[in-house]
């Protein structure tokens, strides 16, 4: 059994490398249905690591789970009218709600124009409106604050151009949706969200991110604020991992949700929602991966080792599988995550490959003279080094290497990402820049609308974020000359 | 803070007494979408545990999860006939994807006529269709097999009349499909899965169930053979709580997936699919719930104790929450779920009540003077005996205690569900039944379809399953008198 061609080098066509890794490490496909995914196995144990581990921080700082309808009546939906206009050419609208023979073709079906609904039903693009009108029913006092609220769902959002795991029809998300009595408390929650998602992606992912702000222009349909986290694909364009939104008092004064305060008044409740998605899985591929396929960062990869043993008979395979149940042991005890492929029906050599695709951050091989030689043979992933590790060694070789992985994954695109930073003083710089190197651009912004535009125009970069940690600076606008105060971060985006 | 009058009692109107319970209890309510629920944080957080627990056994017997598709598109929907012949008077359906602004009225959108879909798309009310469709790029040869695959999803079927939990247009479950060679090897998937959600639901959920396979007019549409679990709810209706389908080679052949063998052949392969839902939550109010609230068995239970503090001013509760601290550490260390409400904004009676509600476990409160005794009182939400427990016996109370609650409620199950199994062998005597103590009916049956249906027409009843342990016996069936060798089980159903 051989396995298919190599990979297309990164180099040689980026976003066909992007998809042909995808397909060969089992990770998603499209599906049967335009614009729409099946995440496979892989992919889906990696999305689980991500699922738990954010979870436990969402749990860990007061939120609960919950789950609401996917489906949004159309005059919930408009409720929040900016909301409403930034999603309404995206939506996927249920019309009728039966089917029944087609009574001219044998064995088909055909929509039931009796069974129209009165009222069409939107498939929920986000859950604002929904939890929302929700919301009315369950804050009555300050008593019911603050109340906050995570759900893991599906979501639709009718993309024309569509790609693996970037920009999907339907995606997998979490979105929280919380309430507060304050102003500040609720700016509070919003940051406190954004670093939950830079810290998550920076120390489990591996991928370093920069949190900012978004302009106007470019935040959340229904946001006052918008803050995101964005992270440097090695081809030179960014990508928003992440986003948290303090969405001020919109929500709950389209929705009417006031509560009574504890001095005996009545108010509009403040809110944020915040959400990460399956786009993060791309994040992993595009961050990470080389021309031989994924690396994993051991943190999240859903096994740190894979086990493969190397045999010809049967005697061979009996002798190896013992000194490999005394590994696996070790490895249990350790919370080591492994996998031990025996099958017989694959050569070692397929399956190094494979899992060489699949970025597994440690390949363990033991064959006969192995065993004689007391230890295992064990190859990184990430820089392909091969060494001879004695069985008395070999917990303590693994655990400083998987920690040493983790590093070095991440000091990787970090030195990638600080070096493709450039700032820029003037729009021809700026151009030529993001022509040849680029990466995020550091420049001067005078703030309008009409400028981001006009560049967004010109260039196709936009402003990715004004970052939250830079330094206030006078400037003149790389684009108008007018004056401006800080620098932003302008890119190609995904 | 008063709570709200108290909940109807089951014998007035048990239907009343469910859907009083959901609200009272928190679990769930109608969302503003005709149909649709919304779960609740508790809720949500049981079913959470209904989640990862069976979730563990799926993986442990070698299955892994993945993610396909919420949408179907109708040709591949109607391509195995009996499947969406079932199906397809349920179907939601999605026809455009697009929303534009209503020109005649300010702020409202309709949908955009231009954006009709040129295929409809089914909003899957189960998987089977898209996952044959993804089978047949997966399977090409016996290595590929067995293909053991779970999704957690949520599914559509369009109910006209609604009940939370028990039935609703969107509701959440998982679904496993499965391919093997042989279907030695289906069938024996089939039962294998059927058997885990007997012991699950039984030994965690504590409902004693019937683990049987269903006649021909109950199957699933598709299957070849349906086998179930099915429970009595405390109104003598039995409820379906989980069903696993061996499909033969029906999705394998109207999606022509066939694999190479070993021997150089070329055959359909064999399949079963799998689901238990959010259903078993209705299971979980109706088999254990009274007329104070629900009553979890602590295995299932989101938090097995809540402790309350009983104090008066800000030096009591420093007092009492430096005892509550050293309490809290026992628990953590040896896994016992709880949770502190020290909520100053209700009194402890209101807590008391909503716990008993929530039909949390254990109830453990404390004041100075139980400080003074060195203990602490706890409640069970079973029995509602109380009693004083000293600090140095507290763990083991409460082991102990949660251990007996776990086997007491699942023994009171377990006795009115034998109580309440009636052999019967005449017809008049099965009307007579079924109105009076209702429950199961156990009787002969002649195994034709009319009877069946003239059964179910006259009564009311349906066949629930055929017993999987039953002996077989010669008989006479109760309603045609024509010979039959073993008895069914009849109930009416949820």
């Amino acid at each position: 059994m051989k396995n298919e061609k190599k990979l297309t080098k990164r180099e040689e066509n980026y976003s066909k490398w992007y998809n042909e890794l995808i397909i060969k490490a089992s990770l998603a496909e499209n599906a049967a249905v335009r614009g729409c995914m099946v995440i496979k196995p892989y992919g889906y144990a990696i999305w689980e690591r991500v699922q738990s581990l954010l979870d436990e921080k969402f749990k860990d700082t007061g939120h609960k789970n919950a789950y609401f309808p996917l489906f949004v009546p159309k005059s919930l939906f408009e409720a929040e009218e900016k909301n409403a206009e930034g999603f309404a050419k995206e939506c996927a609208v249920v019309t009728h709600y039966r089917l029944k023979k087609d009574e001219s073709t044998k064995n088909k079906l055909i929509v039931d124009p009796e069974a129209k609904l009165e009222e069409e039903l939107i498939v929920r693009p986000t859950s604002e409106a929904i939890i929302w009108k929700t919301y009315q029913n369950w804050i009555k006092s300050y008593r019911d604050l603050p109340l906050k609220i995570n759900q893991w769902a599906n979501v639709v959002r009718w993309e024309m151009r569509t790609r693996l795991f970037l920009r999907t029809a339907e995606f997998l998300w979490q979105e929280g949706h919380t309430a507060h009595a304050t102003k500040d408390e609720a700016m509070e929650e919003t940051l406190l969200i954004n670093s939950i998602y830079a810290n998550f992606v920076e120390q489990v992912m591996g991928i370093p991110v920069i949190q900012g702000i978004k302009t106007e222009a470019e935040q959340f349909a229904g946001a006052e604020k918008t803050y995101c986290i964005e992270a440097l694909m090695q081809d030179g364009k960014s990508l928003q991992a992440g986003t948290s939104h303090f969405l001020g008092q919109n929500f709950s004064k389209a929705f009417n949700v006031k509560y009574a305060t504890k001095e005996g008044g009545l108010d509009f409740v403040w809110a944020t929602s915040w959400g990460v998605s399956t786009r993060l899985m791309g994040a992993l591929v595009m961050a990470h991966g080389d021309d031989n396929g994924l690396v994993l960062p051991p943190n999240i990869a859903p096994f740190q080792v894979v086990i493969i043993p190397i045999y010809k008979s049967k005697e061979d395979i009996e002798k190896i599988e013992k000194e490999v149940e005394a590994i696996k042991d070790i490895f249990r005890e350790h919370n080591i995550r492994f996998e031990y492929d025996d099958r017989d029906s694959f050569t070692p050599g397929y399956k190094f490959n494979e899992y060489e695709l699949k970025g597994v951050p440690i390949r363990i091989s033991i064959g006969l003279r192995d065993i004689e030689k007391k230890g295992v043979e064990i190859a990184r992933r990430d820089t392909f080094e091969k060494m001879f590790v004695p069985k008395e060694t070999l917990l303590e070789t693994i655990k400083t290497t998987l920690d040493d992985i983790q590093t070095k994954v991440f000091e990787k695109a970090l030195n990638f990402r600080n070096n493709n930073i450039t700032q820029v003083e003037n729009f021809d710089d700026f151009k030529e820049i993001l022509n040849t190197k680029g990466g995020y651009i550091s420049a001067h912004w005078d703030g309008t609308r009409e400028t981001e535009e006009t560049i967004k125009k010109l260039t196709k970069a936009t402003i990715r974020c004004i970052p939250m940690d830079v330094q206030s600076e006078q400037g003149k606008c790389v684009y108008s000359g007018n004056k401006s105060t800080q620098r932003v971060l302008f890119a190609k985006a995904y």
